[in-house]
């Protein structure tokens, strides 16, 4: 079957578009999931898309909407392999760029990494960051609704989204590339298709939110004497700053010791790694004196023992040694190997309280270490799961459904989210089920089906195809 | 039929919640639409509201969705009246306030007014602001993705929501009121029930965005060359505090003259006034220097002719009666009445264009006033058509029709939106359709049928019934 769709795709768009997808198509980055061997489409343009899209549509052909094939919950795989590849990639183009407006119109299959640098080269900033920004498409993240690191000042990849363009399930394209502010012209199509994950249609183009750079930024690594004490003082600096705050990341000394333990070179910012640490960076325009402000509201800090040691970044370098810091991390965690990792968030005024209290729920496992980190600001934890020092993966997976069940029902309890920035892909399709609003889940249902009957949209992802 | 129904309601929910609707709720601020008298049900919390829903939804009844009733677009009203008016304004509590998070938790039937009085007593910034901010409730404001004074900064009402509580056409409830700033856990259905006015839930309750009380504020009212040196000027000022403007309001000479024309005692603040004006607002944290800094910009902007005059305002009530200006502009317009009224937006660097070549195009109807005004920094005009001095709307009501696609044609010519702000209610279902994607207007149509399969929900507002 497989073979006799090849054969009719290639008949029909020809071998510059149609090839076997190579063997990096059909992984994902955790390893979890592995894609059958699938045809590879990669159409030229949008009217590409919708002419793959179409034919499927006719055919019943599934499609997985590939960006760059880095997410973290196995959305862009399908094991079965009853389906093509359709990868943006070649969409890549910067549209237009209009720096008095601050948008700026990009195809769907560029970097990350080349949006944020277009906007830069205008003297703009496209604040959408995260670790695989150099690998990641701004498809992909619009399709996922990314988070990052700068999501407590700037918003999710949603928030930072004016207009789209996108291929429906059927091939139409839907033309909603505007570049306004205020639009209240019918339903929230747009905010629809962001976050769903490939499973409603494709998205070819954005039209994209550029903010005035900061001319100001102050960078510091904290050691706070617990999580209570890093929430009081988000709440401090905020209040200083007017709200200027742009990162606030928290780390535990486990995310430290992993960086010693895989990567015994790399120089570390602390002598000795305290329980938990805070990454805070206030950004802003020019003479706001923000170095000043950041540092009263660390004097009083340190004085009220909230912080107990204050490193300052005092050039561009010592800035980027400390994000270095927090975003390799997720490359130690890598090499360890997490029995379970939780993409988890809660309100932020209750994370000290969950962070108190899970441990104890998890002690049952027996001896395990957590790494509990991440973008504190938003309430969003990366709390991962890990075998003891010395301990390997494979002895433990037989673990890895009941901790993740009590964190995720921990969470559900604190009225958090079992996936904060990840989305739910292939992983958490049951998750979303036990823990998901039934009314929500029967709407998201009938929305699946009224756009996508035949259901060839990404079939099973985000729900479950039956 | 309707009796019959009332009948129905009453021996159901009771006198004390089923009662005939007052003549107020079956008028709207503009006098365009008219319902026909109707049942009024006033549920006390969203439970009744679930009851009433699941009801209709047996027994086929359609129900207008009803906040404040203040909406300028019908979508409260029902002319043939063949439905029931279901009011949350008795939903109207806080139900939690977490100001350490900057969240506050309301029933949608709570006034915007008093959500913005509660934020400020607890030291915060609920921004969400508009003219009938006494009158309009939460759940309207939402329902309708509102706009108003502050979207430059804050954004809608949309961009300003976490997480919402609502009924839909079946009658069960979401449950989704979290607050959380990351929650990738399905389809956006929240972002889907904002703005669809009604037409597919009914929202009970909404987590909202706070923001820390700004600090230091400066408000300016500036004579500019034209609209031209007004969007200059915004980048400017967003360049000189980093992206701090939250007001940026565009006037024309015919508003004040408007207010001198219908309130003669009111005190105006230029003596001649300036055919093309500008409120500015820019407000931070403490110690920002803000005044100093707008002054700079003022001083470079009035050497090059981009401003010609500059009132900067020495105090709150100062700054009070500028605001005042420009929200009695609507008032006068009520007061003079337009032929017709255009709630417009165009991308902000196509402004001074598209209001240079528009009164041409108008010219063809004769000698016909122009006030055209609003938020500028959204790039969203309140375009509105007036009969010549002494002359009466209903002497140019045959105008209208023709006015109104001579602005909406241009405002298409121009990638623009023919509702920024207002939404479609009744008065724009046929514009929708002429100008709106047809691919967006398939897929509405198809959302709009899987959840509300019979139609129930605001029937005729936003896409046609039939």
């Amino acid at each position: 079957m497989a073979e006799d769709i090849f054969g009719q795709l290639l008949d029909e768009f020809g071998a510059g578009v149609v090839e076997h997808a190579a063997q990096s198509y059909l992984e994902e980055p955790r390893g979890t999931y592995q894609s059958a061997p699938m045809p590879l489409i990669r159409p030229h343009d949008t009217q590409g898309v919708s002419d793959v899209v179409a034919f499927c549509h006719r055919h019943n052909i599934a499609i997985i909407p590939y960006g760059g094939g880095t997410g973290l919950v196995g959305g862009q795989t399908k094991p079965d392999g009853n389906a093509v590849i359709l990868s943006i990639e070649r969409l890549n183009k910067i549209r237009d760029i209009f720096p008095t407006e601050n948008v700026i119109v990009v195809e769907a299959g560029m970097f990350l990494a080349d949006v944020q640098a277009a906007a830069d080269s205008n003297n703009r900033l496209f604040p959408l960051s995260l670790a695989s920004e150099g690998s990641c498409r701004i498809g992909g993240n619009l399709a996922t609704n990314a988070g990052g690191t700068q999501v407590l000042r700037y918003g999710n990849a949603r928030d930072l989204c004016l207009g789209i363009e996108a291929v429906l399930p059927d091939g139409t394209i839907h033309h909603g590339l505007r570049r306004l502010r205020k639009d209240n012209t019918g339903y929230d199509l747009r905010n629809l298709l962001i976050g769903s994950e490939g499973s409603l249609g494709i998205i070819t183009a954005a039209a994209l939110k550029l903010f005035p750079k900061p001319q100001e930024t102050t960078t510091a690594l904290l050691a706070v004497s617990n999580v209570d004490a890093a929430v009081q003082l988000l709440g401090m600096v905020q209040d200083q700053t007017g709200g200027l705050v742009s990162g606030f990341e928290l780390m535990h000394r486990n995310g430290f010791e992993f960086l010693t333990e895989t990567m015994p070179t790399l120089r570390q910012a602390f002598d000795t790694p305290p329980e938990w640490s805070v990454l805070l960076e206030v950004s802003g325009g020019a003479d706001f004196n923000l170095d000043e402000r950041v540092m009263n509201v660390l004097e009083t800090a340190m004085e009220t023992e909230l912080v107990l040691d204050a490193l300052l970044a005092q050039s561009q370098s010592q800035r980027d040694e400390f994000w270095n810091l927090r975003e390799t991390i997720p490359e130690a965690n890598r090499l360890i190997g997490a029995i379970s990792s939780h993409d988890i968030s809660v309100p932020i005024s209750r994370i000290p309280e969950f962070i108190a209290n899970t441990p104890a729920l998890l002690a049952q496992f027996g001896d395990i270490r957590i790494n509990c980190f991440g973008h504190l600001g938003d309430g969003n934890l990366h709390y991962n799961v890990y075998p003891p020092k010395g301990g390997q993966k494979k002895d433990f997976t037989h673990l890895r459904d009941d901790i993740q069940r009590t964190v995720h029902d921990q969470v559900q309890k604190f009225d958090g989210s079992m996936s904060a920035e990840h989305g739910i892909g292939r992983l958490k399709v049951a998750d979303l089920e036990t823990y998901g609003d039934p009314a929500k889940l029967a709407a998201m249902r009938a929305i699946k089906f009224a756009l996508d009957p035949k259901g060839i949209m990404n079939p099973g992802a985000v729900l479950r195809n039956d």
